[in-house]
């Protein structure tokens, strides 16, 4: 048998510590299926005095992350989070000086992928990311090698699980984002900072990875069109109900004659799909390829042991000897797609607006649609209430945004209408 | 960029069009991907003459499949089927000359998998066959490579296309097995001689497959328990919708300290798991790893497009140079797992029976489950017709298989009893 493949880890908080388990518990199953074994050569942390529950054994303790890459490790293992600053520093680091990263940071990937790619390549050393987009669904791995015989046209899912549990509580439980949200807080579901998860951001990082692998685009992070969730009120979880769909914050990337399309929002999916019914912290991706049709991966995106199984794959695969481009293609090959503005968006639109109850409004909103060429497909105004304020909700039917965006814009006008429309995007997936 | 990878095709089926298809009309994009495009050097079918829809280009027209081997072919795709015969003889031949081999063929990996694994390790050949289990869904990768950093404990799933299309027609239109069957092969869901399908072989042989390449042990396909779809009846059906459940056929195969469990059959499980939810012709794959959790996969298991496309990443993975031991760790590493018989499942029952409607009865039947020690759930005798027969359904606790089964002897003997009783496992996934 070859020698251990000695790493290092740089960050020990949950997903570190799950990593050295990992390598610790399942030692000989790992060196039965890569011929070769692990060694931990040095760990870095904030804080050496913690108990993580984890044997580090003989590792070296490096105050410095950066210094990781000065070590014998062949391999990093970069779990410190962040864009920039520290995991930035170790990561160009160790390739620079031809030794393999595997990371969990969507950040770094999403934002320096193209730096970082380029130096890998430089220095011939494998920069690997299977933990940075949805946990331990293998979802990296799928895109690159087992749809690889595919022109992918279109991926998208259910990337964040704290946006997919919030959803799915606030449905359950009638209750407000605010009230929801300081529940999965104080469960450990959120951050006590959420806005990278709630306000569609990490969604984003990770939408951003998914379409350059699939496409073989250059990662483009800054034309993501992103919202999040904080928008969505329990009213329109009950319509969307009531019309058939589940309200999903989805990430969804797609490459047309036009350019290159990435955008997260909170989406109205039709309840049969798939997707509608992946609920909890989970997440789901779907890979449609033109010659396997669709594709879909279901899992957990979060967590000790999915995040770290997903950083052992990658740590396996090196270990096996089978590196590829970290972008599936060398980042020459990769091409420079021109940004779809969500403006052109095509698709249906569920619309809710607070107007008030008198003779002549919908005739004024319908007018509205009209001078866009909006076409209606369905409106329900339920409650009745002379001269106070009612919802009054309509879906329509295909429609390029930049033509929904003028008609709300002129429907929010109206005297009549006393709230800013509220719209949600309807994805006939 | 390197030389293309020579290739032959054995068989030009619907999956061997398809493959050439992917070739060509690809090309490009697997070039970009691979560092090197594939250059289609044979092919042999038993009709020259017949239009395929797909460009042969100058490949050289082999009438005996065997001699492929002998071509200057570096990997050879048996696309031909069947066990033995030809496809046996053309992979043993390729192998034998360092050839790698690419195979959509379960029967065959079921049958001879460890002859064959043993004889590429020989010479130095890779063997895949990740179009062999859920056509487009790529578990094979996922199990050997995704979840590689997991001790995986149950695989399951919906492997048959042709079952779960059949069972989700009968539960759609409460039309009996016969009726849909002959549909499913007016349609071309289902074969003329369609018993490898019904019966529960075709899933069987992929079962085996996952099981040895999640466990590490050696293929047995002999010890699969094996039963199919023909006794389902559609009372069942709407029994099992009342109850919450659905009828689906899966493999679930499980690695205990008891030894290997390997079971292929109709099962009722809570329609709430995602794969109660997957109808038609789809496949779904369950994967738990003791680190990852439960990831779910799904896809279209048959049909040209996604089956080549598996048959394509295989290619790919060769082309890139990645190759791994054909069940992801040297033959000399599969252990021998004692089988499990079926006698010895736990686990919760769906028992119906036809009685004679008289004082007495379900007191005597009641007594039979007594004297085994199977405690009954939930019991339903919903019609009354005195002195006729009418349906009985019951569900059972948990009970070992052998006294849930010594018990419907038991009341199968009764004189009131005039059917054979009907059982369905209830699985808890």
């Amino acid at each position: 048998m070859t020698e251990p493949l000695k790493v290092a880890v740089a960050g020990l908080g949950t997903v570190g510590a799950g990593t050295v388990k990992i390598l610790r518990d399942n030692h000989d199953l790992l060196a039965a299926r890569c011929g070769r074994g692990f060694a931990l050569v040095a760990v870095s942390a904030r804080d050496r005095t913690r108990d993580r529950g984890v044997d580090l054994g003989d590792a070296a303790w490096i105050d410095n992350a950066a210094a990781l890459a000065d070590t014998d490790a062949e391999v990093v293992i970069e779990l410190i989070g962040g864009s920039d600053g520290p995991a930035l520093e170790l990561v160009r680091n160790a390739l620079s000086r031809g030794k393999g990263v595997v990371t969990a940071n969507k950040a770094l990937i999403a934002h320096h992928g193209l730096e970082l790619a380029t130096l890998a390549e430089k220095n011939d050393a494998p920069l690997t990311f299977e933990a940075a987009v949805a946990g331990g669904i293998p979802i990296v791995k799928a895109l690159r090698e087992g749809l690889a015989a595919n022109r992918i046209t279109r991926v998208y899912g259910i990337l964040n699980g704290t946006c997919n549990y919030m959803l799915s509580d606030m449905r359950e439980t009638g209750r407000a984002f605010d009230t929801v949200l300081e529940e999965a807080q104080a469960l450990g579901y959120a951050e006590a900072d959420p806005s990278f998860d709630v306000d569609g951001v990490d969604a984003a990082h990770k939408l951003a990875i998914l379409a350059s692998l699939s496409f073989g685009t250059r990662v483009s992070f800054d034309a993501v069109h992103v919202e999040g969730i904080r928008p969505i009120d329990p009213v329109d979880i009950e319509y969307a109900d009531e019309l058939g769909y589940r309200i999903k914050l989805l990430g969804i990337a797609r490459l047309t004659d036009d350019g290159l399309e990435q955008r997260v929002h909170p989406c109205m999916v039709p309840k049969a799909t798939p997707i509608a019914s992946v609920e909890g912290v989970l997440n789901a991706v779907v890979g449609e390829g033109d010659f396997v049709d669709t594709t879909v991966y279901e899992g957990r995106g979060a967590g000790a042991g999915p995040t770290a199984s997903a950083v052992v794959a990658d740590l396996v695969d090196i270990a096996r000897g089978n590196s590829l481009p970290t972008f599936s293609v060398p980042v020459s090959a990769l091409r420079d797609a021109k940004p779809v503005p969500i403006d052109q968006r095509a698709g249906a639109y569920y619309v809710r607006l607070m107007v008030m109850d008198r003779p002549g409004v919908i005739a004024d909103i319908a007018a509205c649609l009209r001078d866009h060429a909006v076409s209606m497909e369905a409106l329900v105004q339920r409650a009745r209430a002379p001269e106070e304020a009612v919802p009054v909700v309509m879906t329509t039917h295909d429609v390029v945004e930049a033509s929904m965006a003028a008609a709300l814009v002129q429907i929010g006008g109206l005297e009549s209408v006393v709230e800013p429309p509220r719209m949600i995007r309807i994805e006939s997936l």
